[in-house]
């Protein structure tokens, strides 16, 4: 019970850490922290939770990389399902404490997407639907592979949550103009919830494409970290 | 003694560093280091002290992070008032010297709220009261959960002043629109008493919130953190 | 095969991250991530997997950085010339990924470069080709120190990903504005092959200045690494 | 003698990234790296080269941080003049390498300063003498208490060049500014000499106050780091 709490805790951060940047601190005139200050705070969350909760949870805080780490041998699979519940749980609460907080602002409106993730009209700079597929496909299998490389037995041990926390980072600087950049159904669905109307009928994207490319991932890290020969 | 000393020392950092960023380089046009890099300052006054420090006294530079630790069984309550009184000194000293600096700049200004934590009209951002105090207890809640995770004897050795100054940092990257993030009674009265005004009458706040958040997170992981079943 | 395959992989990322953060998010008005956030992504992309695939192909991504390597002793030369393949095969097809993502959106055209490595007017900011000459060869020369004296056997065991991953994103800071930063041959022509024209007349210089500068740098680390008198 | 070369190119590695990104990359319209990246560029310069020449010559790149050092019991004296000597010598050479590079756009002036520290009317953004004389023998003082303490034999072992890196990215964010940040006399009097004139009338100031704070900062070590009682 405990590590399902865990992870609710730390998809709760990843939220509203990284959601939160975006609404609150993304776009303030001249001082705002801009794509960067967002990238950073998503990579962030992963990086702390990891370092503060690994060794309870694992620290998944993401329904694609729990489905990828038990492909890949690493997850038990029949921790998946509450481990996704417990995920969403905490996505969605992270988005209501983010509702709380940004509407003490007489400014806010849920018209700005609340950080939603979309594509073709709803992708922050204008990407297709095939553009912000093959984004989201392609970044979440890199993801997986990073984050299967880095908790191999054979790489150095304690550093896995830099190199998966700043992955996180790395995939957000690459895409946030194309989709918001989602990699992670559970974040998606997470403020979906909350912006309502095009964000939930785009939500489909976020489950499917990141769950692609987990799989995807998951398929490469079996040839190219397989021990055998090693 | 030495522990006192360099508590007071490691606040003055944090003080110096975090709100010397914000007042000196924040707001300078084109090239100033806006939100993301007092963020990131906040974050490594930290991570360094941590490094420097964190065997001689701890390193908490933080009244509410003595508050928690106590709370959650890492840190013994007979030090806790020498530890917050050593925090304020250096807090307090580091205002001066700051004040110092900045002063040696014909445009500086004290109206400028010197860095101070603000609510509702002296929200950097205008954020409401209510706002102000989900977002502090919150994010100190987190705050401790990360601090009692990364040190935990589970948790990889030597990393935890890493996970800790970049938490501080994700936290800036939230916030500082909200409140110019506190989660630290002593950083906002450092500066506070230079400041004056507003900043004192609303810095009841910044005691009150991230106290309460601080024996949330404390509880929280004497809950996801407890060793039994490990 | 495997280390052959994982090197492919790890030039794709290399490419895709850092030529793709600065094709989609650099420029984007007002929270773009300028030339700061695509040093920042070129040095996760090899700072992430390093720690992915350090322990199976090395993690080289770079045909200067394997000469480099074997002119320092750590790479066999029978394995340079499969490297080297492996590497553009990885930095073409994430060329290629590239374009189908930024071809996504209306407003996307190879006139702005892709990305390419240029010098005297295809300098993003108007250097000569001495200038870039002299930027490439020490720059890529200083790289293969930090990437030699990093994995040296007397410096800290496994943190040589952190280390080499933001000598990279340094190496970006200061150059970007040079030559849009090659100091890898492969990811140089990697998005020329796409921009065509002006980038593949000048990817000569991408080759060339980065070779010298690799077997410079395995010169003075052979000097100043020398174990004798140690 | 293998030691004084690899001070030579770890302080060059400290000029050029430094003030080369300050130079070359900062002021650039809209995409430019500003006060931050060159306040990351500084720290990445000393983050990389401790990782790679610290095992050769402990990576001083700076004669405070050698003079402090020496103070605090941790650099045998005679080598002082040697390392100050190998420091100037890799500082000017980087002030020419970069020089090279500038001046291959038909834009250069040295009349911008060439990244050279002032006060008074060539501080940066206005600041005192007596400003940047206090923000420099301050900050120095507290680089040195982290140097000291990261390398302490009770700090975590292997991190110390990420604390001492980024410390001085912590100290550039805040005090680029004031002075343009040396803390460093070598870094200052590698590119004064080139851009002559005030830079080098002002450059007594930024040799008397990093030695003043570095000596402190031994000083402070001293007390706080004393392992009696422990």
């Amino acid at each position: 019970m405990k590590k399902y709490i865990a992870e609710s805790f730390g998809t709760f951060w990843l939220v509203l850490g990284g959601c939160g940047s975006a609404v609150l601190a993304a776009g303030v005139p001249d001082v705002g922290i801009g794509y960067l200050g967002v990238a950073l705070a998503f990579g962030l969350t992963v990086l702390t939770m990891a370092f503060a909760i690994g060794h309870i949870s694992g620290c998944h805080l993401n329904p694609a990389v729990s489905i990828g780490l038990m492909l890949g041998g690493r997850f038990d699979k029949k921790d998946l399902a509450p481990y996704i519940v417990a995920q969403l749980v905490g996505a969605v609460v992270a988005g209501g404490v983010l509702y709380v907080i940004a509407s003490g602002n007489d400014a806010f409106s849920l018209d700005g997407g609340f950080a939603s993730n979309g594509y073709g009209e709803h992708s922050p700079n204008g990407y297709s639907l095939l553009a912000g597929f093959v984004c989201e496909v392609v970044l979440t299998m890199m993801f997986l592979i990073v984050i299967l490389g880095a908790t191999d037995e054979r790489a150095p041990a304690g550093l896995a949550p830099i190199a998966i926390g700043l992955c996180l980072t790395l995939i957000h600087l690459i895409s946030i103009p194309v989709t918001n950049t989602s990699v992670n159904p559970a974040r998606s669905t997470g403020v979906a919830l909350f912006a309502g109307d095009w964000a939930i009928k785009q939500l489909w994207l976020f489950w499917v494409a990141p769950i692609i490319g987990a799989v995807l991932g998951a398929l490469v890290y079996r040839v190219i970290g397989c021990k055998k020969e090693a």
